[in-house]
């Protein structure tokens, strides 16, 4: 990617979308975010706000008037080389609960950022799908797995997303890089289990109540990590449909170390109990393994484990509650 | 499937719906018909009009204001047992150009059919997807294939939808059937070659301008064996969510055969131009192997060749044009 770069950031203010918009200014670019400040925030964009090459719009991205001002006055200066794709519903649980959430955030979103590309003819797109969209599947998810029959609303939605780019690169996009993410933990983090048992351990600092059996076990990876692989692919992956999985080297993390994790750095005392059973809501994929052999092949490799990835969230996110 | 069930269907007056309400009405069914009256026509329903278990109601399934109050006073006299949703744009071509038309009529239809069944508390849903969900594979289309990248938005939508269905089967829909058309033909056809053929004759009876090569391959279905298959899919598959191709038995129908089978019966004496070029359009997969061997163990197979389902459709559709 030429350093020098003009990026468009939609949910520029969440959780992973803050971190990209620090890497990307560190690497030299220009960015123009966009964010609702439902899930994201201010405080996410702290460095970022300092940065003279980052102008910040609080809007949705579905509020297509005021998007569609904001990129035609920006594109006036110097038109934008791509789109990063962020904004999305985070809350899996929420959606499952309320499908218009999913629908409104996690896919909305890209339909709407698709129709301003087009409008604005701004050719490259780099989207955040998911490991949701695979669904329950006995083997290892691979990138060409099928059949893909999500189990939550926040799945399908981002499966939803996925089609809609691969018809708009038929139509009129110039490439595309599709980026199916695990379980992702860091700071700033606005969703998961590591932020929820912070949260239920500063409301009862003796007890930390678990759903589950504990045994649930998935890979996780560091928001760092994650930030770093979808630079590197957008650098070297080249066809006009690239999509990749990004997730760490078979390791996994079962609820127990995560909680352990939490415990241990917010309220050493307090009792685990386990709720028990082996699921711990609907739509929640129990267990799976996550292929990353064709990111490897590419040439990017995680370096933290997932247990030394929720370590180190772990203590960003106890530190933040402080 | 219950002869007596009472069914609501979207898309009633649409090609493949209005053949869908005909017999499932001589199977004894009990059938609400919604539809808008944009593709589809009253006199598709003609037949089914006269009969006493056929209730009509003129709507769009996106206006949930309206056609929540229709399944309210419907099911006060008594509760439905299934929806078949066979809304949907059938225009690809009009879909490429315009992303709004598939993602209003293809895929939020699904959404509001959807929320009306999880509000009214009707467990069965049958719906019509389509073998554009698979995108351009070199191999044999197979249901589990992956992955999935749809080149037009009415396959990305159609992929949506599915994928919409799925998560509600995990949150609450009681049994799912994901129907995966072919390209079907057959009288009250509102789109397809062999109706634009039909269309371009009326217009000007000694050219037809064909485009592409004419050695474009598709299989063709007759809507007859669709509705036939369809039925015979709800009554055997009873896993929660099923999921099959429905396709012709290894064969497929030239653009070449297709033109002269209608310029036979319409317009014997005109000469047929092709265009040139392996593709018709953008968004057109030229030439695919649709595996039906899902639907043969369950014990259905197509009588009829894709040739003959050809000449039966053209055979009738040149009669309604006249």
């Amino acid at each position: 990617m030429i350093p020098q770069v003009k990026c468009l950031i939609t949910g520029a203010a969440g959780f992973i979308g803050s971190h990209l918009v620090d890497a990307l200014l560190a690497r030299g670019a220009t960015i123009v975010g966009i964010d609702p400040l439902k899930l994201g925030t201010r405080r996410n964009l702290e460095l970022a706000l300092q940065n003279s090459r980052f102008r910040f719009h609080e809007a949705d991205i579905n509020d297509l008037a005021r998007c569609g001002q904001i990129i035609a006055a920006e594109t006036e200066a110097n038109p934008f080389d791509m789109v990063w794709h962020m904004a999305a519903n985070s809350d899996i649980r929420a959606g499952v609960a309320d499908p218009e959430i999913d629908f409104r955030y996690t896919f909305l979103t890209t339909h709407s950022v698709l129709k301003l590309m087009r409008e604005h003819k701004i050719s490259n797109l780099a989207f955040a799908s998911s490991s949701a969209i695979y669904g329950v599947h006995a083997g290892l998810l691979h990138e060409d797995l099928g059949p893909l029959f999500p189990i939550s609303n926040y799945g399908a939605m981002k499966l939803a997303s996925e089609a809609a780019i691969s018809a708009a690169v038929e139509a009129f996009l110039g490439r595309a890089w599709i980026f199916r993410f695990p379980n992702v933990v860091g700071g700033r983090a606005t969703h998961g289990a590591i932020y929820d048992f912070v949260r239920k351990l500063k409301n009862n600092p003796s007890e930390l109540e678990v759903l589950g059996d504990g045994f649930q076990e998935k890979p996780y990876l560091h928001v760092s990590e994650l930030v770093d692989a979808m630079l590197f692919i957008v650098d070297r992956a080249r066809d006009r449909l690239n999509y990749f999985n990004i997730g760490t080297a078979g390791s996994a993390t079962t609820v127990r170390y995560l909680a352990e994790a939490v415990v241990k750095r917010m309220s050493p005392r307090a009792r685990i109990r386990f709720t028990g059973g082996h699921k711990g809501w609907v739509g929640d994929v129990p267990k799976f393994n996550y292929s990353i052999e064709k990111l490897k092949k590419l040439g990017w490799e995680p370096r933290l484990t997932s247990n030394v990835a929720v370590d180190r969230a772990a203590e960003e996110i106890v530190r933040e509650a402080h």
